[in-house]
């Protein structure tokens, strides 16, 4: 019997659990994996996101770029599309930092429409998760928030557009509360 | 301007984070709080729960009962409500083991909907879960469940129906993959 989707989604959220369980978030006392779950609950329930697919994207979007694991780590277990979409949420890290999120920008610009999907609901994640955070560190996260909604506009794909719009909206409340 | 309840979602999910932080299930390695996200998951994605009040009661269901979070701890942040729902899912401590079981599953009877389908998918995801456990504790993990089951049906709250059907059905499911 093959597994269900929404089982393989379980594993998903016990995969990101044990892939960043010596990791915290930047409050300094948050375990990291609150953050992957939390995107995958945006997905949901903002963005209206039901695709099993998108959403174990969603739990695993950090696991290549800050945990040992590697693409065919996630491909064994998930399959290659998810592997696929979580390489494309990953900054080349052998990059100096100038070069690097060029780099990104451009492969995420070009990416499917679940890798926009994650990478809003990640972006609308910090966005909520900032008000926690020292008035220096928030203004300099709003700052990077908006250059990236600004470079993103022109190649948002259509199935990404309306979760674009929302993430709008949550970085414009986000400026009015500093 | 008040906390959306999504938002609210988030909270809890880095609340739960926090409280669980040094704590690991039974495989040995998954850090524990990957379970109450699981058991969210299953409300909403098996039991099609949308309700932000049972989804954070989901979220928060073990931290009472396995850390020192209290309930002015839960009803502070999450309110009244939904810490009550939390104090329903948690075993008296200070009570022997044969005579703990016996109060918590009187209590749970009484217990409002909300608490029934919480204790419905925490089941549900301990039964998906305990497929990666040694046969010797899948074997007891499932007697258990089948005790509990039988003990609840005459109980379960009309809106929980549907909720204990299913689990029932991976109940037996999990039986005969022993």
């Amino acid at each position: 019997m093959t597994t269900p989707p929404t089982e393989t989604l379980l594993e998903a959220v016990s995969f990101a659990a044990r892939a960043h369980r010596h990791q915290i978030r930047k409050d300094r006392e948050t375990p990291y994996a609150a953050h992957p779950f939390r995107v995958c609950l945006v997905l949901q329930r903002v963005f209206g996101i039901d695709d099993p697919a998108t959403l174990t994207a969603a739990l695993l979007h950090d696991t290549i770029e800050d945990t040992p694991t590697d693409f065919d780590d996630v491909a064994e277990r998930f399959g290659e599309t998810v592997a696929g979409w979580v390489a494309a949420l990953t900054k080349d890290m052998r990059l100096r930092d100038d070069l690097r999120e060029p780099a990104y920008f451009a492969a995420l610009a070009a990416a499917d429409g679940p890798v926009h999907l994650v990478k809003l609901a990640d972006l609308y994640d910090n966005l909520c998760d900032s008000s926690h955070l020292p008035s220096a560190t928030r203004q300099r996260s709003l700052r990077r928030a908006r250059e990236f909604v600004e470079f993103f506009r022109p190649h948002v794909k259509p199935e990404a557009a309306a979760a674009f719009a929302l993430t709008e909206e949550r970085l414009a409340r986000a400026a009015s509360e500093i």
